[in-house]
C-alpha cells in the first residue's frame, strides 16, 4: 500500500478532500493495483493521524464515484479502471487567439444605432411592482415549465391587446411566444418542406435573410419601389413564404399604402399555401398619425402570419416577441413542437401580463412616443441645418429610425473606418443590401436610429457624422 | 358623393374615428370611385356639423394609409385600390375544435412529477435584490441586445462557478447561454452535416431523442447496463455525437462509475470528431456524498460538450441553461451564429450573476439540498411501508427523482387512466423508453419526483399511488 500524508487544516472537509484526492490519483494512475484491498478506515485514520470520520467520508465518495468497491465484512477494494489512452497533456489549455473575445471600451461613444432603445426612461419600479404580482399570483406556475407556446393567460392578454391596437383577429391559441422574430421564424420555417421558396425585401432585415439561407431554403431578395415590396416581382417569383414589413419597411421606412396591401393579399389568396409573414417590429411608434392597422387585419384568407415584439416598446434585452399563426400553420406547429419547452422565463411573461393589464404598458408607449418624437424632430433638424443640401432624409414620422442619403464620394469601407475614429455607432445601408451591392458613386445611405441618443448629445453626434461624411 | 352622419360623443377621437372608418369603408368597397375628389375639410365639417379638426385628422390618417392622395391647391382624391378577390367571409372565425386548448383544473391534484421543483422555498426577495443591482449597474446594457452567447460578465461568473463545483475547465468564451438543453442542443446539432450519426441513452430524455429525429439525423438508442450506457453498444454503433447523463442517468438514476467514464473518454479519443454531450441536468443534488466531478473534468481531448442548467437549482420556469463548447465546436458556432440574437433576457442573466456572486445561489442550493433530502427520505420510507415487497426502489441518493418498480399486472394505459382518477401527477417509464416498449408483464416502473410535493402531503400521495397500482 502506497504511503502519503495529509496536511492538517482547520476545516474537516479539508482533510477528507486530501485523502480522497490522493487515493483517486493513485487509483487512476494505477499506483494501486486493481483488486487490492485498501486499509480499513480505522487503520488509515491511525496512520494519517486523522479522525475516522474523514477517512469514512473519503471512502464513501470514492465508492459513490466507483473508484473502489466494498465486500461485506471484508473491506474496500480497488476497482479495475482502464488507463486513459491519451497522453494526458495539461488539461488547461489557452484558447486559440482567434477565439478570444476582445472588449471594446464604448466610453465616449455616441450611438445612432437603430437597434438600441432608451433604457434610462424605462419604468423599472412599475415593472417590479408587476413582477411582485406575478410572484404573488403565479408562484405555483413558476415551479413548472409552461405550455410550449407560453402561458395561456399571457397569450390571452396579448391577443386582446393586438385586437385593439393592431386590428389583429386571433384566439390566444394562435399565439406563440418566443424570444424574438428570429427564433420564431426559425421554428415556423424549420417545419416547412425543403423545397419551400421564400422571398424577402431587399434592402431588408439581413438576419432573416441569413436565417432562411442557413435553413437551406431558396431565398429571393425582392426589390422595393416607393410603395414597398415590388408586387410584379412578387408575382413573377411567386414564393411560398413572403417576408414583409408593411407598417414601416425595414430599413427604408416606407409605410405600405392600402393599394399595395390589397394587391399582396390578393396575390396570397390566389393559390394554396401562400403565406405572408408580416414583421410588425416597430408599428407602435407613429408620430404624425394614429397607428396603422396591420396587414393581418385586412386578411380574410388566413394567409398572414403576424409577428409582433416588445423589443422596441419595452427593451430589446427583454427578448419577448410572438407570432400569430393561421389555423393551418398552428396545426402543423402543434404537431412539430408538442415536445418543445417554451424558452421565455414565465415570471417575466406574467410580469408583462400585469404590466399590460394595469395600463402601465400603454402609458409607457405614450410617454416614449412623445420622447422619441422630440428626439426625432431635433435630429432631423440638426442634420438638415448641418448638411444643408448634402442630405436627403426619408422623413416618414414612424418607428425608431429613418433613412438618410448623403452626398459623399466615400465608400462604405471609408465610412466604417471613420465612424470608428469618431466613436459614432451607426449603420450604413451596406448591412441591409442582401445582394447586388450597387450604389450611386456619390451618395451613401445611412440608417439613423434616434432612440438611444440623449437629446443634449444630438448636436455632438451630428458634428461627428459631419466629420465622417464630409 | 356618398352621404353619412356621425354620432356625437364626448371624446373628439370618437368623431374622427367614425369619419375615418366610414370613408375607409366606402373607398374599399368602391362606393366612391377612384380618382373622385373628396369634399374639402371645411365643407365636410359643415355637412357633418363637426369640427374641422376631426375631419383633418381623418383625412391625415387616410392619407398616411394611402386611401387618398392630395394635389396641392386642388384637394383630396381617392386612390385606385384593387378589389379584394376573396369573397370576404366574416373575418372572425371560430378556431377548429381540435385546435382549442382545454383547461385542466389541477385543484386537488398532488404531483410526483420529476420536472417540477419547489417554488414555495425560492428566495424571491433575495432574487429581487440582485435584480436591483443588475438594474443599477447594467441599465445601459439593457438598452441593447447582448453577445450571441450571452453577456461576457455572466459567462465569466458561470465558468468560475463550474470550475469550482463541477471541475469543468473552460474560458468564458466557450460558454453559450440558452434557454434550456433542448434549444442549445438544437443549435449545436443544426450546424452538423446531415450524415452525422447520433446516439442516446435508452431509456432516456425523450425530448432530445425527438429533437434529433426532427433534425433528420440518424439516432441510435443505446441500452443501459448497471454502469450506465452500454459501452460495447457505443463501440459497435460508433456515433459522432453521444448524449449521456453520467452524473445521474435520466431516468434510471445510475451514477456512472469512473471505470465507464474512462472507457467512454477513451472511445471518444480514438477517432476524430467524436463528441460526448454530457447533460448534467441535476448534478447539484447529491444527498449521500459530495458532488461528483463532471465527465468534462476528466477529458483531456476536448471531446466533451458540457451542458448545465439552473432549472433544478433555481426554477424550471426561469429557463437558463448553458453549454461549454470545445474550441473546435466553438469555432463552428461562431461561424454559424454570428448573426444570432441571444434569447435570454439580459436583466435576468445579470440578476443571476449577482445571485451567484453574492453567495445566495450557493446558500439556496444548500438549503434546498436539506429540504429535498428530507422529502426524499420520507417518500422512500412511506413507499416501502405501504407497498412492502411490492416495490423495488432504485435508491440512489441524488437528483430530484428516483426510479421505482412496482409489482402489478396493470398496463401503462391502465396506470395512466387511474392516476387521472386519483388526481396524481406522475410519469411512467413508457415516456422514456425510446423504442421497443417491452416490459416484464407483472412489473411497472415509475419515475417518482419528490421536489414539488409538500411533506405533509407525501402520505396522501402514496395512498393515491397505492390505489393506482394495487
Amino acid at each position: 500500500m502506497i504511503k502519503f500524508h495529509v496536511e492538517k487544516g482547520t476545516h474537516s472537509n479539508y482533510i477528507y478532500k486530501q485523502i480522497y484526492e490522493k487515493l483517486k490519483g493513485f487509483i487512476l494512475d494505477h499506483k494501486i493495483d486493481a483488486g487490492s484491498k485498501l486499509p480499513s478506515k480505522r487503520q488509515l485514520a491511525n496512520e494519517l493521524a486523522v479522525s475516522i470520520n474523514s477517512v469514512a467520508t473519503a471512502y464513501d465518495q470514492l465508492l459513490a464515484e466507483g473508484f473502489i468497491y466494498t465486500i461485506e465484512r471484508k473491506g474496500y477494494f480497488v476497482e479495475d479502471i482502464a488507463t486513459f489512452i491519451s497522453n494526458r497533456p495539461p488539461k488547461k489549455q489557452k484558447l486559440p487567439g482567434h477565439l478570444e473575445e476582445t472588449y471594446t471600451d464604448k466610453e465616449g461613444w455616441l450611438s445612432l444605432s437603430h437597434i438600441k432603445t432608451d433604457s434610462s426612461k424605462f419604468p423599472f419600479q412599475e415593472w417590479i411592482k408587476c413582477q411582485q404580482q406575478a410572484i404573488k399570483y403565479h408562484k405555483k406556475d413558476l415551479s413548472e415549465i409552461t405550455h410550449p407556446q407560453g402561458p395561456f393567460t399571457v397569450r390571452k392578454t396579448i391577443s386582446e391587446m393586438i385586437a385593439l391596437t393592431r386590428g389583429v383577429t386571433c384566439e390566444p391559441e394562435q399565439i406563440v411566444i418566443g424570444s424574438g422574430a428570429q427564433p420564431l421564424i426559425n421554428q415556423l420555417m424549420a417545419m416547412q418542406p425543403t423545397d419551400t421558396r421564400t422571398a424577402v425585401e431587399n434592402p431588408g432585415y439581413s438576419r432573416v435573410f441569413q436565417l432562411l439561407k442557413n435553413l437551406k431554403f431558396e431565398v429571393l431578395p425582392i426589390e422595393l419601389d416607393e410603395e414597398g415590396i415590388d408586387i410584379r416581382e412578387v408575382k413573377a417569383s411567386s414564393p411560398n413564404f413572403l417576408f414583409v414589413t408593411p407598417s414601416h419597411q425595414f430599413p427604408t421606412g416606407t409605410i405600405m399604402p392600402i393599394s399595395r396591401r390589397v394587391e399582396l393579399l390578393n396575390w396570397a389568396a390566389m393559390a394554396k399555401d401562400r403565406y405572408i409573414i408580416e414583421d410588425d417590429y416597430d408599428s407602435e411608434f407613429k408620430y404624425g398619425t394614429d397607428n396603422i392597422p396591420s396587414l393581418q387585419s385586412l386578411d380574410h384568407n388566413q394567409s398572414v402570419v403576424y409577428i409582433g415584439t416588445f423589443s422596441k416598446t419595452l427593451l430589446p434585452s427583454f427578448r419577448i416577441s410572438y407570432m400569430v399563426l393561421p389555423p393551418k400553420l398552428l396545426e402543423l406547429y402543434r404537431y412539430h413542437y408538442s415536445d418543445w419547452i417554451q424558452g421565455s422565463n414565465s415570471l417575466h411573461l406574467y410580469t408583462l401580463h400585469y404590466f399590460i393589464k394595469s395600463g402601465e404598458y400603454d402609458k409607457h408607449i405614450k410617454r416614449m412616443s412623445q420622447h422619441y418624437k422630440q428626439k426625432r424632430k431635433q435630429l432631423v433638424a440638426e442634420l438638415r441645418s448641418k448638411f444643408l443640401d448634402k442630405v436627403d432624409i426619408n422623413d416618414i414620422p414612424a418607428g425608431l429610425h429613418f433613412l438618410a442619403e448623403f452626398n459623399t464620394e466615400k465608400s462604405f469601407e471609408e465610412i466604417y473606418e471613420k465612424v470608428q475614429q469618431e466613436k459614432l455607432e451607426i449603420y450604413t445601408m451596406k448591412r441591409f443590401l442582401l445582394e447586388n451591392e450597387v450604389r450611386n458613386s456619390n451618395k451613401i445611405q445611412l440608417v439613423i436610429g434616434f432612440a438611444s441618443i440623449k437629446r443634449e448629445k444630438i448636436a455632438e453626434a451630428v458634428d461627428r457624422l459631419y466629420r465622417v461624411i464630409c
